[in-house]
């Protein structure tokens, strides 16, 4: 059952700061929730089944905290344009063969596999306008054990006559009837609300997500402050919001009273930050798509030291991969271009930064999730580092250092979600 | 023999600006040279062996201008600090180890086993400073069939007493020893001059450097204008030379009358750039380890505008892989960022300047190397690019720009180096 013990180099972070690495040791997880690591196994739990990964990393699993389905089979693609090109020219049109329930099949199912073998044990996940293709992706994600939040996206306007949703009304009853069809249907896949981004929804349309909101208690997710063409549409479209984000809070889907999660907030402005802290907004930095996008850099470490939530998020297709190890260099890289190129007051991040956000900053957006304190839930990664050969001893902290940059999803001993062992 | 012919989707850049892709066609190959590339077999050319790679894509060799042999086994680790830190913290200790022979047979199986199943097919490799293992090393670089140039590393100043040549004459005696033993021995893996870098050589070292050039006809590699630190300590050694490039200049090692590779070129000021220009000398343009080490980013579509050399490098261990089509992903990203950050009149990379570089750009400091045209040795890799799943139909052109972003080793389903197939 959901009862056992994992031997091995338990490496997490309840912390920012600080990775916290215990060799040879014993992780103890009681009905799918982590008890506690020990040099020894305490008395009471003697006789328990031991998981023998002795001379392999244990890590928490990794929370994926924005990335976008129909997108997977594109990636690699069109990365020479800016984000409101790049979604006109290659986006959109993609998207819009997902009203075709065969093709999304086709695609979702090739998306589903490719989660299910990477590092990413939870994910906040964008569809398209497309009910039906988003019900049938929640099945797949339902069958795979990850635990997922799950987007059908909302777009009324300021996008092609073939994707759009002809009207706030018939966007919001689409809505309102997937949410009744799906809110209990699974265990580990749930919907939540997605409004595109501010261009592609009107007034009436937010208005009508924060009832929907309000009536089934359900979190948010959507974009904000990627790129600066983007921000001065928003700045058109909405004269009277104080600034994007503001944009969002005005129909009160910007946190406070639910779950929120932003990504991007690439070039946030000071009270854009300080309303993201007041109201508790999660961050989804995704540094490849800020790179291949031409947006920028955020600046992380010092959203950190402000106290704001911040997690990692692969972003594809704009970010080309959804390994998390990759989303966790490629953090590190940018921010120190950041740091060279543009600002030399926001420092560069640390491996333990990375990680964290990775683990326990993401999967603080699904609960007590991402570190194996007592309490939380049990997702973790067994990382066989033994494939990446070398002729020197070194520690298990170095091991992981070497593990985000050189390992691949071919590393994967074991994989768990919420105390299940899905690979 | 090596009269064969490839049949496939075959990708070359015979300029900067363009792929070429030539679908379904057949690439003929006689005495390990191209003779070109055709939609139907030449009359000619009937009855010679067809290799049939239909489906896959066929690409020329790749090119590593500028990689560490004894740092590939401490890839992704110490990523914390810059240039001379990282150096003298975690690069020459690790280097001092390959005194002992043992030690460097291990690590450089480890090297060469990861070179020989990449997408490279030559390279410029620094060894360390002791012949012995150099020598060793370019034993095993031969057996794996790429094609190399070796350099025993010269530093007889500035860097620990554990690794420090004792004198310039002794650094010589060794280097010319070294030369006279390995420049005839093998077929495929030549000796190359190897000062480290202007820092670690004194002015006597650099004169004897200059004479063994002339007496054997070699090339030269080193590192320039990397870092901010590195350029002014370069500024207070040598006061006398009117940029950092010219350091090596006055001792006649940097290009004119022989081949030489400069590794990074970061912050080379414009009389650099000139001085490159006119001695010909070729950029290993290192982008991922330029992030890693917090240098910068080099301004490479100006390069190539003003008509410089340019290949591409990975320069483990700064940069964490070996992979070329990482290295061409790395090189678009970071000028995307150099573009958003620092500054607009430089463009960003495209896929084909990015394809150029680690093709024909880099291949060229090794002769007619590095795409199918006529004359060209051929040098080729085939990507089975099937394995990438996908639910749509997309181009040539476009299966090739993915792959660079997705593909990895396990994607290699042939690899051949001038006409000889080594995978």
């Amino acid at each position: 059952m959901n009862d056992f013990i994992l031997y091995g180099d338990i490496c997490h972070s309840p912390q920012p700061d600080r990775i916290r690495v215990e060799d040879n040791s014993y992780l103890i997880v009681e009905n799918g929730t982590c008890k506690g690591v020990f040099r020894q196994i305490p008395e009471s739990y003697e006789g328990l089944r031991v998981l023998d990964f002795r001379g392999s990393l244990i890590l928490p699993g990794m929370t994926d905290l924005h990335l976008h389905a129909p997108q997977y089979t594109f990636r690699g693609l069109g990365m020479d344009m800016e984000l409101l090109d790049w979604l006109n020219t290659y986006t959109f049109p993609e998207e819009a063969k997902y009203r075709d329930l065969e093709y999304a099949k086709a695609a979702y199912a090739i998306f589903t596999e490719g989660m299910q073998k990477s590092f990413t044990t939870r994910a906040c996940v964008f569809a398209t306008v497309h009910a039906p293709a988003t019900e049938l992706l929640m099945d797949m994600l339902e069958k795979s054990g990850l635990i997922t939040l799950v987007g059908k996206v909302n777009m009324d306007r300021n996008c092609p006559d073939y994707l759009v949703e002809k009207s706030a009304d018939a966007s919001l009853r689409d809505t309102e009837d997937w949410i009744l069809r799906t809110r209990e249907r699974y265990s580990r896949t749930k919907p939540i609300l997605t409004p595109r981004f501010i261009p592609t929804c009107s007034d009436e349309l937010m208005h009508g997500l924060r009832k929907l909101l309000l009536r089934f208690d359900l979190p948010v997710q959507s974009h904000l402050s990627e790129n600066y063409g983007e921000i001065s549409w928003v700045r058109e479209l909405c004269p009277e919001a104080e600034f994007y984000g503001d944009a969002y809070d005005r129909f009160g889907l910007f946190g406070g009273d639910h779950r929120c999660v932003m990504a991007h907030c690439v070039h946030s402005s000071e009270p854009e930050m300080a309303r993201m802290k007041k109201n508790g907004v999660w961050i989804a930095h995704s540094p490849e798509s800020n790179m291949n996008l031409s947006s920028g850099v955020a600046p992380v470490s010092m959203f950190l030291e402000r106290g704001l939530k911040v997690g990692l998020a692969t972003d594809v297709a704009a970010g080309s991969h959804v390994s998390m190890l990759r989303a966790m260099m490629h953090a590190i890289q940018v921010s120190k271009l950041r740091w060279r190129l543009l600002d030399r007051s926001v420092k560069p991040l640390t491996v333990d930064q990375a990680f964290y956000m990775a683990t326990a900053g993401g999967g603080s957006f699904f609960g007590k999730v991402g570190c194996f304190e007592p309490g939380y839930e049990f997702d973790a990664i067994v990382l066989d580092d033994g494939k990446l050969e070398r002729p020197q001893e070194i520690s298990v902290r170095d091991r992981l250092e070497r593990a985000i940059y050189l390992a691949d999803e071919s590393c994967i001993a074991a994989k768990f979600v919420a105390g299940s062992r899905i690979l």
